[in-house]
């Protein structure tokens, strides 16, 4: 079973957009074993999205995914290609008109403008489905092949996969990808150094792939035509890498290191705080990204001024003038001093140079400090980045979260 | 003039490599004024090549670029599927394999392999172009559509871009694209409906684009074959639009809303604190994202419990139990004692929730309020977002940072 994406918008096509919703569809196809076949990206014109709309029905593809151009605004024209592709008339559905108010209503608290009312509009025979998550709602169109046609807004695809997603067969044996193994705290050469005698077992028809993501390594498995014992061959060996690179792995189906933190504090009842610099509010917003992580989070302190780290954490000056506020001396005094002031079992701090100002010869752009303290214990770390600002900031909260897991998980 | 550039590589289907080559050649294409009209990926497949090739030949495509699967493997198909596609035989190049035995000696210091003789074949009729970083040569067949061929690899697709250039025209004025407005604080239906006196006016050849962004909207014009007269008229338009929406505009040179803030509070010599409660970090991160932030802004308290709120910002429990922590009153105190309690000009208080947990039919997830200060004046805003926690939450830091810009180009 084959499939397509089809991506309208102008933004895709002139590079003012980078993609996501492809990326996503292809990773909940695969899982299915359906092979999306065709991916195309096209601009939001009616000729051109009717063009190959019938060119991809006429290769025979089984499930075709249209997404974006359904906003409310006259350049957007996905419903009407696919009408002229499958020379269908659009009709006005009142149905799809009163979600949409009620949906408008209730977020922005006024009525829609009347340009909102072009959403409600679908080729004959389409059936929709409403829209929790913004107005467009999407519609599907009986095959073949079956279309699905989505809003192109990454959250907006996402609930409408999930609205869908048992209307898609699933086909196992077509196309094998093993799930992905997330590393942190190791490199990936070193990572694949430690698994070379593992891969070299690997059955020929399967191949690996190494996925560097800020300071975590993906690892998995993939192959087209592979049979069931080839199949049980890798799982096999998938096993013996866990096992042997068990402190380093901290994710086997899918979760974020966040949540992989969040599961070891829930288990072990322990309650945290934050004091970070450098990072701004990042490694909180990391950790509270996870539902219910006010079991376990209970506050964060952004000391970015001096000032905010003396008054807030009682960092003492001598500590500051002596050592520098990005220093291990420093770091250690913000998770130590963080843990007691909020009454809780483990305290995190971070400090350091993001840049693009601020390093030296001896204290360098990218360069971090990470403490990690539960009363009894204080570990620091030292990590030296090379990105710019943004990358470092994502390089550093990575560093803190990943030597929060080490700890908790060696504690 | 219009171009499509075809991706070939099951690697790029399945989602294990993430490609880089169609975005430097969507870069390359329109800065010589060719609008890329057509991006695909598909998979090593003979049968898949052909058709899609022969489908842009048919849309009347002029310039074709086929990027992958040149390589020496049995699951290389590229020049395979052009072949069949344009029903002419493939030919062996001695010269070529020249080419590649010097190119792998000088690499390897070995003869190749016997399989490296595939890629001294080539569609008859094509010219081929030899590679100094690496062994396939790539070709070129003349059109209509003019197809150039290159291997996959990123470093070898710039080698080739750099060769070619000089074939691929220059057409200046055949496509358009201004520069991005942002707006914020105003939804995309009402912006359309706002600008529409403007729009109708704009030239047939000029078109124009909605992007909503997460709270933000973002527009800009473009078009094929456009005259330098409409050109200008267009710019004239944007100027009018520029002035009549001020009050919503925050970028027209690509800036961040956290960007502009930054500038709003430098220029005014503000510093800032904030206090937030459901983003965990959020707004603090996307305000320290800006380099020189320390300027402006001195610290952020993550007040995610009750326990914090009341310790750290004297948050009466009053408040807490009679109103609740989402309120307009707390967001109302968050934003003044947090002005107070840093010693700084604003303060920004965020409250609410992002779910999935926490809603009542009174206060549903997706509500937040936001407040700021200046000790003078305090304004709160209530939101009522829809989406789910990730989406709330980046919805809850738009409207803080929207909020916080009205309040600041208001005062």
């Amino acid at each position: 079973m084959n499939a397509a994406i089809l991506c309208v918008g102008t933004e895709l096509v002139t590079g003012a957009v980078r993609d996501s919703n492809a990326s996503f569809l292809i990773e909940k196809l695969l899982r299915k074993g359906i092979f999306p076949k065709w991916i195309s990206f096209i601009p939001d014109e009616v000729k051109e999205i009717a063009a190959i709309v019938r060119f991809l029905r006429d290769q025979g593809v089984d499930i075709l995914f249209v997404i974006g151009g359904l906003g409310p605004t006259t350049d957007d024209l996905t419903r009407e290609g696919i009408a002229e592709a499958l020379e269908r008339p659009l009709r006005f559905s009142e149905e799809a008109w009163e979600g949409i108010r009620r949906f408008y209503l209730r977020i922005r608290g006024v009525e829609p403008p009347e340009n909102n009312k072009k959403q409600a509009f679908f080729p004959e025979g389409a059936s929709f489905i409403p829209n929790e998550v913004g107005t467009a709602p999407a519609f599907i169109l009986d095959g073949p092949p079956k279309i699905f046609v989505l809003p192109g807004v990454p959250r907006e695809v996402e609930f409408f996969w999930h609205r869908l997603e048992r209307e898609i067969p699933n086909v196992p044996g077509n196309i094998y990808r093993s799930t992905t193994l997330k590393f942190c705290g190791i490199g990936e050469s070193l990572l694949e150094e430690r698994m070379r005698p593992f891969l070299q077992e690997l059955p020929k028809s399967l191949r690996f792939s190494f996925l560097p993501n800020y300071g975590e390594v993906w690892f998995f498995l993939y192959g087209q035509n592979v049979s069931s014992e080839e199949i049980t061959r890798g799982e096999e060996i998938l096993e013996n890498v866990k096992k042997s690179l068990a402190s380093y792995l901290f994710s086997q189906y899918g979760e974020t290191l966040e949540e992989a933190i969040g599961k070891l504090l829930c288990e072990r009842g322990l309650r945290i705080a934050i004091a970070e610099s450098c990072t701004g509010g990042l490694v909180g917003s990391r950790i509270t990204d996870i539902p219910g992580s006010s079991q376990y989070f209970d506050r964060g302190y952004i000391v970015y001024s001096n000032r905010a780290k003396i008054m807030d954490l009682g960092v003492p000056e001598g500590i500051l003038s002596r050592f520098g506020a990005v220093s291990e001396e420093t770091a250690r005094y913000l998770a130590e001093r963080v843990r007691h002031k909020a009454e809780v079992d483990i305290g995190l701090g971070i400090t350091g140079i993001a840049g693009p100002g601020g390093g030296s010869l001896e204290k360098p752009v990218g360069l971090v400090y990470v403490g990690v303290s539960d009363g009894s214990k204080t570990v620091t770390k030292r990590f030296q980045f090379g990105g710019d600002r943004l990358m470092n900031k994502r390089f550093f909260a990575q560093a803190a979260l990943t030597t929060l897991f080490v700890f908790l998980k060696e504690r």
